[in-house]
């Protein structure tokens, strides 16, 4: 790093659908420097989201998107290489929660959106995932949206992936019976075999209906729904009386934009709500990061005794990012995605 | 009476799409005959609801419909004629709130499905109404769905509907900022200046969306959905974070069968539950008969003191229900329908 330049990712292209290694460019500037009470943090491990592609634009979201050539948002681990503020030692690891710091080699902070990791507790790839926004959002569905009841069943849609297979672990760990559901038959063997769940169903299946009726006999009494509309209509039929809903994400539908096509499944979930009175609650992680610090108690524990499984899929590189970032859209990405960048 | 006949209106044939009056046929069978600890109760109101659309079939619910032949179900208000059941007195006047009373002129019950009225706290006809499973419902939407703060907007769809305009007006006497939608010029200046709510819009209107625009500038907190999908997909942009959706009534779809035309809702509600963190509830009022106690004591010291406005639409005989209840499905009766019939 003797050369101290900063390697950027910035925004070239704002993609229509799935993103494309050409709406990115890497560029190199200057190192920046801290000021008072700021410190200088070196990113050696970068999280790649679908958070990412909806603030690219042209996406199916309330959220503003960056600007055109800014440097991409995104979470990262760090090392604090310079500080002026005393919460943050030079040597510590600290992760970025917000975004702010970015896909880059360096960025400054006044420390409010970094948080110290002891990287003896658990892998630090771990606070990206299963410790970081990933599990808090997991968790928060699981405990400050629903309140599934012991012994009743919950339902995990996208279960398979980063965010659903911490919900579908947490819901194992609180007694739950826990149905998960995922796209083709090696991620369910996956949810059976890795994760322990009591149920799964492949939506990819032509039988998938047979496989959803099979592994909720007794209804879902609560669901958390992280895929948007193109799993969602099948599972009101499903849903027991006073069931709770939690929209965690809306995976499916975040590169779409503009109209969708019909039938127009509204009625459908309205009718539903009624008759069954459902509550159907919808949720954003960035409203909830003051419960961080209870999040963290809850679950460290479990993440240090390796109760909780989680894998990521690392990528060597930041220059790795624009080719491999396209590929999460596929579905054929297991794991958390991270980049390994120092 | 002395001819003893009771007077029955049976389900003849089920509709498609709206009622008509051959779908119905009046019967006469004999007066039927209590047995022990029941009563027999002449009806003299009979309520014409959207409920009993669903009970004819071929509607868009899950509710179980009547079988053909069967007599149709339906609040009604009533004598005591013959008692077995020492609370109720023969010359009482009750209401039946199950249905079980019905389309016709003489029931008899155990007593489980009745409650005695007072013909000197209100008139006869507020208890199939604004003292009824009608305003059972707005209140419970009010109150035990919703949790408005005061001084926060509130929206209700079909507000000038019976359910609609008891909501809408529970919500002023609670201090809140009540918006009416509703469908034509008419109904409006009705909610405006009869119920005195703060703002309406006319969603027939070509200008509705501006309407909807100047009636909520502060967003809406709370809203008191009626109608169904009709009329939601315009509302969600206009819900502020943390807004609660209270899902009463499916008004403009339960007529329908079959899948509905895209283009697709779904998403968008989705979208706007996830990024407004908005709780949508439904419900369905036959849960909450418990409370109505609690409803009555907090509602018929309002409706006494004529600080609830209610407006009926009075049909004569039981033998022009037929007529009648086809024309509650075409948007233009104004007022809760009810046939006197004795």
């Amino acid at each position: 790093m003797s050369a101290r330049v900063n390697r950027q990712i910035i925004l070239a292209a704002r993609p229509h659908g799935n993103p494309k290694e050409s709406d990115f460019e890497i560029v190199e500037r200057p190192v920046p420097v801290p000021g008072d009470g700021q410190v200088l943090v070196r990113n050696i491990l970068v999280s790649l989201d679908p958070f990412n592609r909806i603030l690219m634009g042209n996406a199916n979201s309330d959220q503003t998107p960056i600007a055109l050539g800014d440097t991409m948002f995104g979470f990262t681990v760090a090392v604090v290489e310079q500080s002026d503020n005393p919460a943050f030692a030079v040597g510590a690891h600290v992760a970025g929660f917000t975004g702010a710091t970015g896909w880059q080699d360096y960025a400054v902070s006044d420390g409010s959106d970094l948080r110290v990791v002891d990287p003896d507790a658990a892998p630090l790839a771990a606070n990206l995932g299963v410790l970081g926004v990933t599990g808090l959002t997991a968790w928060v569905g699981l405990t400050k949206i629903l309140d599934p009841k012991p012994g009743g069943t919950l339902v995990v849609t996208a279960a398979a992936g980063a965010v659903g297979s911490a919900a579908a672990q947490i819901g194992k760990l609180r007694g739950y019976r826990v149905v998960g559901i995922a796209g083709g038959p090696e991620k369910t063997r996956h949810l059976l075999d890795d994760l322990g769940l009591d149920a799964a169903a492949d939506y990819k299946a032509p039988d998938f209906a047979e496989q959803l009726a099979r592994a909720v006999p007794d209804g879902i009494d609560t669901l958390y729904e992280n895929v948007g509309v193109a799993l969602f209509p099948a599972l009101p039929a499903h849903l027991n009386r006073n069931a709770q809903v939690a929209l965690g994400g809306v995976m499916s539908q975040i590169t779409r934009t503009g109209a969708f096509e019909g039938p127009d499944h509204l009625p459908d979930l309205l009718r539903a709500a009624i008759y069954k009175t459902l509550t159907i609650r919808g949720f954003n992680v960035t409203e909830f990061y003051d419960y961080y610090p209870e999040f963290l108690a809850d679950l460290a524990p479990a993440v240090a005794t390796q109760k909780l499984h989680y894998s990521t899929h690392v990528i060597e590189g930041l220059e790795a990012i624009p080719v491999a970032f396209p590929e999460m859209f596929t579905g054929r990405v297991a794991g958390k995605m991270i980049a390994k960048i120092g």
